[in-house]
C-alpha cells in the first residue's frame, strides 16, 4: 500500500504512555497492516524533558512545549496520556482544532467536561476516542456505542476500580478490617499512597458518568452521579453480606427507568451487596467487570484487567488503529450520542433495596414497632431474621425496593427509637430480581 | 436530518428475523437518531411468504424470489438470517454485486467460504458484518477486530455452543449421564430433535473458525478444525474432572504459538477440563461466554446469552447501525484482515496437556511400566494419583503439555499394556498455567 504515513502526538509518557510507545515500535508492521499505512511517533510532551532518558526512545522526541506539539500542522493523531483536567482539556481542544484526531484515558475529563470535547470534536470534524478511561482494557465502550446501538440497555453495573475491589475482596476472604486491607493493597501496589481517589469512589463516579452517557444515549456528568466510597464498609457489614449468601463490592450502577412521562437514568456509586451466585460476585483481585442488561441481548458481562500500563495501552491502541483508518478515509466515527436527553435523577429517588441490621430489646412487640417504621414511610419488608442475644436481639431486614429517600428516612427514624439500640449496619442490595 | 431513507431487504423470518423486524418497527425513532438517518424495511424473502401472515407485518413485504429482492436496485442493505451454504452464498454475492452492504448470522457459510464472500465485499466496495455469527448477543467479534486491532492476541477459549454446555452442567451438578442430560435439554427446547450439530461440535467448530480468523489475522476455515464432540463424555469423566477440582466444558480453542520460523496457529473443538477457578468455569445453563488471552491486554472474558431470537436480534441490529452509518458516508469499515497468513497447524502437532485414568493391575512395577510408556514418547508426567482397590487399582495421570500427537501415541501404547486393564478416561486439561 502506498498511502501516507500517519503522525502521531503523544501527551504524557508514564506506564501507559510508554507502553504505548513500546507497541507503536515493536508492533509496527502489523499495526501498518491493520491501519492501511504506517504510523510515525514524532513527538512526545512531558513535563521534564529531561527524565525521559532512561526510554529508548531518541531524546529528540520529547518536547516540554505540549502546546506547540498538538498544533502541529503534520499530526494527525494525538495520544493524551496526562490525566486530570488542566491542561489536558486545553490541549485536547487545541489538538482537535488544528485537525488531529484524539484517543485518550482521561475519564476525569470526560466527566466532568465531555460535551466540550465532544462538540469540539464534531466542529472539526474529527475522532475522540476513549475506550481506555473505562475499565482500562476491557472493551466495554465500544460494545455499548456500537455492538448495542440496536438495542435498548437497562442496565449498567460495574465494579469499575481495581483498588476498592481488591480491599473488599481481601476483607471477605480473610476477615480483615478496612483500614488492614487497605494497608496490604498500598504495599502491593494497587492502592497509591493518598488513596482517596479510589477508596471515595470519585475515580468509579468519573466512569459510571462516561457509562451512563453512552448506555442511555444521555448527557451524564460526574457531578449527576451519587457517590459514596467504602471507607465504612466494616468487618460486620462483610459478615452480614456473608450470611445473606452475598459479597460485598463497590459498583457503579447505571439504571434507565420508566417513569409516567418517559425514561429517566440514574447513576451512582456506592458500597452494595449481591448474591455469590451474581457474576459479578465473582470478579475477584484487583480485576474489573461491567454487567450490562439490554431488552434484546439480555445480560452480558465484560471481564478483564482494569488498570496498569500495558492493559490501558491496548485499549489505547484499539482506539488508535481506529481513528487512524477513520483519518486515512477522511471519515469520523460515531460522535457523542446525547439524543435521548433522559432526565437524571437524583438519589432519593433512586429505587433501592436496603439490607439493615439492627440491635434491639429482646421484648415482645419491638418487631411491630420497627416494621410499623416501615410501614409509614411506604417500604415494604421482604425478609426479617431475628436473633436473641441474651437481654437483646439482632433484626436484621431486607426491605423491597423503594425511592431511596423512603429508605433513608426510615433508617433516621430507626436510629431514633428507645428501644433501638443501635443500627449495625445498612447498605443497599443489588443484582437480585425480587 | 435531512438524509434519505435507507431502504432494508430481510432473506428469512424465523426466530432472529421476526426479532429483527419488530425491533426495527417498534425503536424506529431511536435507530434513525442513532444512524442518522430513517431506515424501512421494504421485502422479506421467506421460502412460503403464505405462512407470514401471522407476523404483526403487512403481507406485501413477503416474496419468495429471494433473488429479485437482493438485487433491487433501491435496496441499501441486506439483512441474512436464513442460514446454511445455499442459497445463503448466492444471494449475499449477489446482494453486495448489486450494492448492497451485508449483515448476517450465518456461522457456517463464512466459516466455510468466508473468502469468497469478503472478496465481493471488498470488490463491492461494502460492508459484510456478521456479529451474530459468534456467541449470539455477546460482542466479540467487534472486540477482536476493532478494540484489540492495536494488541496481539494469543488464545481465545470460548464456551461458544448453549446445547452443550447446558448438557455438561447438567451432568456436572446432578450427576446425570450423557442420554439423561440429553433428553433434558430436548425437553427444555435447548437441543434439537436432531442435535448432531450441537453435540458433535460442527456448530462450535465453525465459530472456531471465524474467532481464529479474526484474532489471528489469518484465514482459517472450518475444514482446518480439529473437531470432537460431547456424546463420548462419561459420568466418569466428569467424576474425575470434580476430583482434580475441574469441570468438563465443550471449548473451542485457538492457539497463537511461536514456531523456530514464524508464528503459527490452531483451532479445535474438543471437550476438555477447566479448573474451577478459572472464569470459565461459573458459565452455566446455556450461557456462553469467550476468553481472551493477550499481549498488552492480558485476560478479558466476554459473557452472555449465545443463542435465542432476541439476543441474536440484538446482534444483527448492533451491525446494521454501523453498517447502515457507514453506508450514509459512503465508506466501508475494516473488511478481512488476513495479512499474517500464519500456518494452520493439524492438531497432532498442537500442543495439549492430557488427564488420563487407567485400570492397572496393583502389583509392584506398574507405576514404573506406565512411566516408562509416557518417557519413551517424550510426554513429562505432572502428577500421578495412584489408588489401589482390592487386586487392582487405579493410576489418574496428568501431563505436561506435549503435542497431542505424542499423547495420543502415548495412550495407544498404554492400551496395549498387560498391566493395564482399562483406560478409562482420557481428557485434555485447558486453562490452567503449567
Amino acid at each position: 500500500m502506498n498511502a501516507r504515513t500517519l503522525r502521531v502526538a503523544m501527551l504524557g509518557c508514564g506506564n501507559v504512555g510508554s507502553e504505548v510507545t513500546r507497541i507503536i515500535a515493536t508492533q509496527a508492521a502489523d499495526l501498518e497492516a491493520r491501519i492501511g499505512a504506517p504510523m510515525e511517533l514524532v513527538g512526545i510532551a512531558v513535563r521534564r524533558p529531561q527524565i525521559a532518558r532512561d526510554l529508548p526512545l531518541p531524546p529528540e522526541l520529547f518536547t516540554a512545549d505540549a502546546h506547540a506539539l498538538v498544533t502541529r500542522e503534520d499530526v494527525d493523531l494525538v495520544i493524551e496520556v496526562v490525566g486530570g483536567i488542566e491542561p489536558a482539556r486545553t490541549l485536547i481542544l487545541a489538538a482537535l482544532e488544528h485537525g488531529a484526531s484524539v484517543v485518550t484515558a482521561n475519564k476525569a475529563l470526560l466527566a466532568e467536561d465531555g460535551a466540550t470535547l465532544f462538540a469540539a470534536a464534531e466542529k472539526a470534524g474529527r475522532d475522540l476516542y476513549f475506550e481506555a478511561a473505562v475499565a482500562g482494557a476491557i472493551p466495554i465502550l465500544r460494545p455499548l456505542r456500537e455492538s448495542l446501538a440496536g438495542d435498548t440497555v437497562n442496565k449498567v453495573i460495574g465494579i469499575v476500580n481495581g483498588t476498592t475491589n481488591f480491599i473488599l475482596d481481601r476483607m471477605d476472604t480473610s476477615g480483615a478490617g478496612f483500614a488492614e486491607a487497605l494497608e496490604e493493597a498500598q504495599q502491593l501496589g494497587y492502592a497509591e499512597a493518598d488513596p482517596t481517589a479510589d477508596i471515595e469512589g470519585f475515580d468509579a463516579a468519573a466512569k459510571a458518568a462516561i457509562l451512563a452517557s453512552l448506555a442511555f444515549h444521555t448527557r451524564v456528568n460526574a457531578a449527576d452521579v451519587h457517590r459514596e466510597g467504602i471507607a465504612d464498609v466494616s468487618a460486620t457489614d462483610i459478615a452480614s453480606a456473608r450470611e445473606m449468601g452475598c459479597v460485598v463490592k463497590l459498583l457503579a450502577i447505571c439504571d434507565r427507568v420508566q417513569l409516567p412521562d418517559g425514561p429517566a437514568v440514574s447513576a451512582r456509586v456506592h458500597p452494595a451487596m449481591i448474591p455469590r451466585t451474581h457474576p459479578l460476585a465473582n470478579v475477584r483481585d484487583a480485576f474489573n467487570a461491567v454487567f450490562v442488561e439490554s431488552e434484546a441481548a439480555g445480560q452480558l458481562m465484560f471481564y478483564g484487567q482494569g488498570a496498569g500500563g500495558s492493559p490501558t495501552a491496548s485499549a489505547v491502541l484499539g482506539d488508535l488503529v481506529t481513528v487512524a483508518r477513520n483519518r486515512l478515509q477522511e471519515v469520523r466515527g460515531a460522535g457523542e450520542s446525547a439524543y435521548a436527553q433522559c432526565e437524571v435523577l437524583p438519589m432519593g429517588e433512586t429505587r433501592t433495596r436496603y439490607h439493615i441490621a439492627l440491635d434491639v430489646d429482646d421484648r415482645a412487640g419491638v418487631l411491630a414497632t420497627v416494621a410499623h417504621e416501615f410501614a409509614e414511610h411506604d417500604v415494604s419488608i421482604q425478609t426479617v431474621r431475628q436473633e436473641g442475644r441474651g437481654d437483646d436481639a439482632q433484626l436484621v431486614i431486607v426491605s423491597h425496593t423503594a425511592t431511596d429517600a423512603a429508605l433513608a428516612r426510615t433508617v433516621r427514624r430507626l436510629q431514633s427509637l428507645d428501644t433501638v439500640r443501635e443500627v449495625s449496619s445498612v447498605m443497599r442490595v443489588e443484582g437480585e430480581p425480587e
